[in-house]
């Protein structure tokens, strides 16, 4: 797997603002379904450019995390999107089973509110 | 316009592990594309479901914010969704005119990096 990267937006990444971490919108690149937001530091970032799966830091366990890798529902990463002021990311994934811990697709599978 | 609202889960919305604020996905309801990431605090969602449309937490300005207010770009919140521990949400909206200050479409215009 090869990922293409573009070091002069990389190194845009804003992650002083949330102290070293970035949120990560994780978007199936078929559906378009937004599956979950989880947080990465720059080597979070790091290990998913150079291994091509999605890579966050966990903020209770304080640690590194390559998601799937009890479960084996890995995310292969397509794309990493930078937003305007720099201060979140997008990762455009290939969903391997489902990306929620509660066996669901989606992590975002509650509803708050509906135009009726 | 009427926002249908479940109580149960408008409860279940965790600000404490954000200080008071939550991020929220924007997505586009026709198109599923991210729009962008804002904030909200509990006052902000109750905004947005008692006029329908997209209200955050500004963190620079320490405000309520209305989307749109000045540039006439509002959202029509659609749907409010929340995750499956509770400390994101998303607002899928009718999004008018464009998202992003730049005038772009989506806030999420830069690519980090790509699969070849």
């Amino acid at each position: 797997m090869k990922i293409k990267v573009n070091g002069e937006i990389l190194e845009q990444i804003d992650f002083e603002k949330g102290n070293g971490l970035v949120p990560v919108v994780v978007q199936d690149e078929t559906t378009k379904d937004v599956l979950m937001v989880a947080y990465a530091n720059r080597d979070a970032i790091d290990k998913t450019i150079e291994t091509g799966y999605a890579h966050y830091y966990s903020r209770s366990r304080n640690k590194l995390w390559k998601k799937g890798e009890t479960s084996g529902n890995l995310q292969r990463v397509k794309k990493i999107l930078l937003d305007c002021d720099g201060d979140t990311v997008i990762y455009i994934v290939e969903q391997n089973g489902v990306a929620c811990h509660t066996g669901r697709w989606s992590c975002f599978f509650r509803t708050v509110a509906t135009e009726e």
